[in-house]
């Protein structure tokens, strides 16, 4: 269906009005992977005024709409996570490919539905976490894959905030919010991509009012390392991981938003008296994410990640909230 | 029973020729509260050649002859973590008041048991967590008490090393050995005491050979804040203590050795707009800890911490390795 030759033909169409969806509009313009053709809002009038703010050509009153139009060959899905996995399966439905944002869905068996479509259409779903599509994580999996801290033991990881708005998405149960699905979908990542590995289980505190304001927990993967992982809307911002092993441990500063220009970790290790400050490239992650998304489509390139890992990752998340509420620890099952 | 009328007159007496020992000699020293008159050794020689090396008057060749001698007024207990309940208690009835290494007993209910002697024999029982009375506590619990970084969330401590010896008491379950016992203590001892609270329930993932080569916990305390807690004797060394609020976090660097000559930790806040380095009072701990023990025992002051408070910290090593043992939480039960 696409119908793009070439990545630069790429015509891209976005559900939604989210704020977030601009980083992808200039990501797509940095990466010269197509031009934004359409934008989609259930109010017509606030899809006209945002296409036409940033020269969009086209704007839809409706999301069924833009998919049916023609005028797109690959969708953009930023919508609240409550309507991710129907808009994403909608759209596929309409033969076209979805970069869908984080997390894919609100279940893993909602994820795994995703994916089915996606296998029965044969069109590409890829889950937006753009952070990891920075070159720094290449270099910080790299250095554990080489041994370069021993044994890989623990990891510990935090994405947290202080949410103002009450009435934001992230705030609201009934949009899919929370600081697990908002942010805590970040490390629970972070820590299955560079352990390498699936958690087996989960276990989880939360501090719940409509929604786990906190959640702090431990996955426990095949060899005993474990990952603590803490999320939080009511908090100090803190971007937070460390990833330890049997000689030396390395510090990422800032993992979710690494640098434009550089990048670096910090790595201290037995045989080495002084810490080392590991240098890596720069790179918008949100140009390198549509890129690889677009390079898939369109030149037939594996992804980097494919939509299995968004059901893996759903699926800690799944466990990591059943434990919570259940007050025991929860076997991670990928469906 | 204590024959001193000052603190500089009170005479020590030590069980066991532990490494450790020779922190606490110096600490009296510093202090000037006090001399060691004796050590003890089941081996009589080697009791012998560590006294004369340290000018150390009297050694006997077992803890009995030591505690029945009438030459101490106080005991030092270093001794494997095994055996700390019995030989405090034998010295207890012996009518000496203990300074006992950390972990006071193997279990919450031996400790209860000290505490139970302590109080009929009406001597006093001090746990030897030294880095508590170095000043830079007193800072950090200051400032989280004073709401600094607003309502505070969650503590994530560290204390890991990497065993080289097997053959050491530490990685050694007959000796009373492990993870958390060896230094897992220590960040469970530290989130209580910065909470200012005791943690209510505990979940605990371990990998177990002999001992728990490394424990990863996390306790939920009675507002829902939470600590991560991570102890293990086979990983590069970290020492992390780190507490988060609302509206700040507090980076302790070094946490269970802070400086001689000063002291710091890093504060951030939401109302700041750069990090602060907030400079701290040095110490050497184990004088200040000598110290506060001496002045207990001779001039009747409060301890800073008493009897007490290690029976609720075993309480919460007991949760955490139930937790470990049974695949599930379990609450914190101070007997």
């Amino acid at each position: 269906m696409v119908k793009a030759s070439s990545i630069v033909r790429l015509r891209w169409g976005i559900l939604g009005t989210a704020s977030i969806a601009d980083k992808i509009v200039n990501g797509i313009k940095k990466a010269g992977c197509g031009t934004v053709t359409a934008i989609a809002s259930r109010d017509a009038a606030k899809a006209r005024q945002w296409a036409s703010k940033r020269n969009i050509p086209l704007s839809f009153g409706s999301y069924e709409a833009l998919l049916k139009s023609g005028e797109v060959d690959v969708i953009y899905n930023p919508l609240p996570n409550r309507m991710h996995a129907e808009w994403t399966i909608n759209a596929l439905k309409a033969g076209l490919p979805v970069l869908c944002e984080k997390p894919l869905a609100m279940s893993a068996s909602e994820a795994r539905a995703v994916a089915d479509v996606a296998k029965t259409t044969g069109l590409l779903v890829v889950e937006a976490f753009m952070y990891r599509y920075h070159p720094l994580w290449e270099c910080v999996t790299k250095a554990v894959k080489n041994g370069q801290i021993g044994d890989p033991l623990s990891i510990h990881s935090v994405f947290a905030f202080r949410l103002d708005d009450e009435s934001s998405i992230a705030a609201s149960a009934r949009l899919g919010g929370g600081s697990l699905m908002d942010v805590g979908c970040y490390p629970v990542h972070a820590a299955r991509m560079v352990f390498g590995q699936e958690p087996v289980r989960a276990f989880a505190f939360e501090r719940r009012r409509q929604v786990d304001d906190s959640l702090t927990g431990i996955l426990e993967f095949p060899n005993g390392a474990v990952a603590t992982i803490e999320s939080s809307i009511e908090s100090y911002e803190r971007h937070q991981f460390q990833v330890s092993g049997t000689a030396g441990t390395i510090i990422v500063d800032k993992p979710w938003f690494p640098g434009e220009e550089s990048s670096s970790f910090i790595m201290k290790r037995e045989i080495e008296f002084e810490d080392r400050i590991v240098e890596c490239d720069g790179d918008d992650a949100y140009r390198a994410q549509v890129l690889d998304f677009a390079k898939a489509v369109v030149k037939r390139q594996t992804p980097r990640w494919d939509v299995q890992d968004a059901v893996a990752n759903m699926a800690v998340i799944d466990a990591l909230f059943a434990s919570a509420a259940l007050g025991r620890p929860v076997d991670v099952m990928i469906p």
